[in-house]
């Protein structure tokens, strides 16, 4: 999985780089650097010397990230991308799905405001569903300006804060429970209404939700919100930028079936500043997002006066392959090279040493079975691992320089194929094989 | 760097395998399980929530591994073969070449005694070397039961570890040091013989050291050791394993140039049990061993009764690293992909994307420039990254569906190449490129 992740984002021009798993305790307790929830998770680090200040280890890649860009962005140059797979740490009992210690893979584009690093984040995480085998998933985009400029619209701004988390709550609370809170947040401006039945803003709270409950789907919600509030700067600004996005989106072959508008995705509004994302699986819709991201005006204020605009995403990994387990798209191979060369009792080691680095050369990974032990437990042993085929060389095939190759599924066996054409015959049983049809074509 | 590595592991069918950062403290003191050294340097964890025991940061990847293969042994089966890729950390203080935070490369073969894992462990040192581009290395091989076997036919077998530790220091402190520190160690058992100038032992301690300096070399060394030595049985069970090891590297195709004996190869004999090795890289032995390792009698002793014996190596990547920047070996590119698309003003975002994602689709990693400031600018990015060519479409070349493709290093630039032959015209331009008399021919 880390190898396709990998792969998928150095096609796009991210390079690794990887920090510290230790930071000094003030760079992540920073003013905004977490929320006082992730703070309190932080695991402190001490040893016996305990001469070089406060130590914690980091609970995310993002702050880390920060710190490392305003010291070295003049001589990293923009646009910077980069991608990190590590491990964060949080003192968070664990749980199902929740680790003490996890795994993140962050890939971020630093330095440029461009529609077009946000359509390429939203474009990897695409690709890397589709290279991790994730059958259907959906990925929602929001521009949070959308949102705020039509509570300007509706005069209630000032309440934006608690609007944006009671709508955050929808699918855990349901319709009716968001509609009382927004509405009371709304009218609380006014004065202490909790014991009025039907707050006299509950037609206003009822425009926020239906905005929201209308805006998912496809670049026609989008017409609409033009339509109706056709000269909200915000709201101008915010369509604008999803208008360019999916345009690109759809240039870069994104399957339109895999992502949508959605006005009512908040995430964190207090941290990014323009589109955000989330990611969905089908049918696992509970498990929550699987990589999420956005636009954060300036990622690195906290270390450098310079100002770095920047978007990037995030895979919940953990989440991801507990999602993937359940959908049982995980391979369960647990080996990494098709071919098992078996060490025969009777024939010599270097035998089979010999035949298996050939076969490496020809770009054929091959394991060679350490211990002369019975031919059936090394076919048992491989087949457990997920080798595909066996070579074997008794002794009698050893005087006649041939070997017998064993498909570790069907069990059929060719028997006496001389040593000169190792290569080309393993790489053959190896290749897909054609149909009747396709080959008769 | 990393992804060579994972690949020759993998070609040899070592599986990747994580474990936390974070263990139980006793897991990490255990018995045996460090040195009184490391044991110091271990980093302390603690959160605000600390009912969880002591925790600490791991300071190597070998005993988390055999604290989880204990754990998990009947589910993995043996032989088990993995490789691990993490960070360790160590309170020491940092000075060049020694981190506070460093990463470590392991493989290891779990649960044979078979020469074969112990040759294929060098075997893949070797490969490793290679396919970083380390010109010139010699992996040297010992079996501590030669020169174990030797003492005993010395009768001085009772002050090995001494007399170990002192040829270990042979590099550092010079031949005569090490000599009057052997023939005090060895004399010391009759008595107190620091004031004596020649310790009645020297003849001993000479002929140790002479063992040790004729010691070196290719399989005669092992030739004369059993002409000298024919009956000792440790000796004889030594140079038999290292035999059987020389034999199989042969038939594995590692060249006789890139591994020695070196009988004075001492190496933690408290912990290694059988085969080490360590490996220096030519003309810059002076950094120490790059990649050492060995076998050992019982891994998970710790943590389980079953016996696991194995054999690995650990790859020092920081230092690795080091020599290969002191050796100039390090590529300097800093993108992982080959082509920039440019983001030409004026001509919509949209073409640089769809372009680009032609190119990956045909497996080719392209990365598209976000903002469209001058084309000059967007040129000095690509060349100072290493991308090697730029795709480039202007309004007039959109309007003909053309594209210029730009050699970054000659700055030649063929023009107006129709978009329907991108792929194949980029392919061929980053093909190697045949010299003319190869063509000719």
């Amino acid at each position: 999985m880390l190898r396709l992740l990998r792969e998928t984002f150095g096609a796009y021009g991210f390079v690794p780089l990887e920090t510290p798993h230790i930071e000094r305790l003030e760079v992540l307790t920073g003013k905004g650097a977490g929320s006082d929830e992730v703070l309190r998770q932080i695991f402190d680090v001490t040893n016996k010397g305990g001469e070089e200040g406060k130590l914690a280890l980091r609970f995310d890649l993002t702050v880390p990230l920060a710190r490392f860009i305003a010291k070295h962005v003049d001589s990293l140059g923009v646009p910077f991308k980069r991608y990190a797979i590590g491990a964060v740490f949080r003192g968070e009992r664990p749980a199902k799905g929740r680790y003490r210690e996890f795994t993140q893979c962050d890939f971020d584009t630093v330095g440029t405001e461009s529609a077009v690093a946000d359509a390429e984040t939203i474009q990897v995480i695409s690709a890397s569903m589709t290279v991790l085998g994730v059958p259907g998933f959906k990925i929602s985009v929001n521009n949070r300006k959308i949102l705020d400029g039509f509570l300007h619209h509706l005069g209630v701004a000032q309440h934006s804060g608690p609007i944006l988390r009671s709508l955050d709550k929808l699918h855990k609370i349901g319709r009716e429970k968001v509609l009382g809170e927004i509405s009371l947040t709304i009218g609380q401006g006014a004065g202490e209404l909790a014991d009025q039945p039907i707050p006299p803003s509950a037609s206003e709270a009822g425009k926020i939700l239906e905005f929201v409950e209308h805006g998912r789907g496809g670049i026609e919600v989008l017409d609409r919100v033009e339509q109706e509030l056709p000269d909200q700067p915000l709201v101008k600004e915010g369509v604008a930028n999803l208008r360019a996005i999916f345009e690109l989106l759809e240039a870069g072959g994104v399957r339109p079936e895999n992502v949508r508008v959605d006005l009512g995705l908040a995430r964190g509004l207090d941290y990014y500043t323009g589109v955000v994302f989330e990611t969905h699986v089908e049918s696992f819709e509970n498990f929550g997002s699987v990589c999420s991201g956005g636009r954060y005006d300036n990622l690195a204020s906290l270390f450098t006066k310079r100002r770095l605009p920047g978007v990037g995403a995030s895979i919940g990994l953990d989440r991801l392959i507990a999602v993937m387990e359940e959908g049982g798209w995980l391979q369960s191979r647990s080996t990494t090279v098709p071919i098992l060369v078996a060490n025969f009792p009777g024939t010599p080691a270097a035998v089979a040493m010999r035949l298996a680095a050939r076969l490496r050369a020809a770009g054929i990974g091959a394991e060679v079975f350490p211990d002369p032990i019975s031919l059936g437990k090394q076919l048992g042993y491989a087949s457990g691992r997920g080798h595909i085929h066996a070579v074997i060389v008794g002794p009698d095939e050893q005087a006649n320089e041939v070997f017998n190759l064993r498909d570790l599924a069907t069990r059929l066996e060719e028997k006496g194929i001389p040593w000169s054409e190792l290569e080309t015959r393993v790489a053959q049983a190896l290749a897909p094989k054609s149909t009747d049809s396709a080959s008769g074509a």
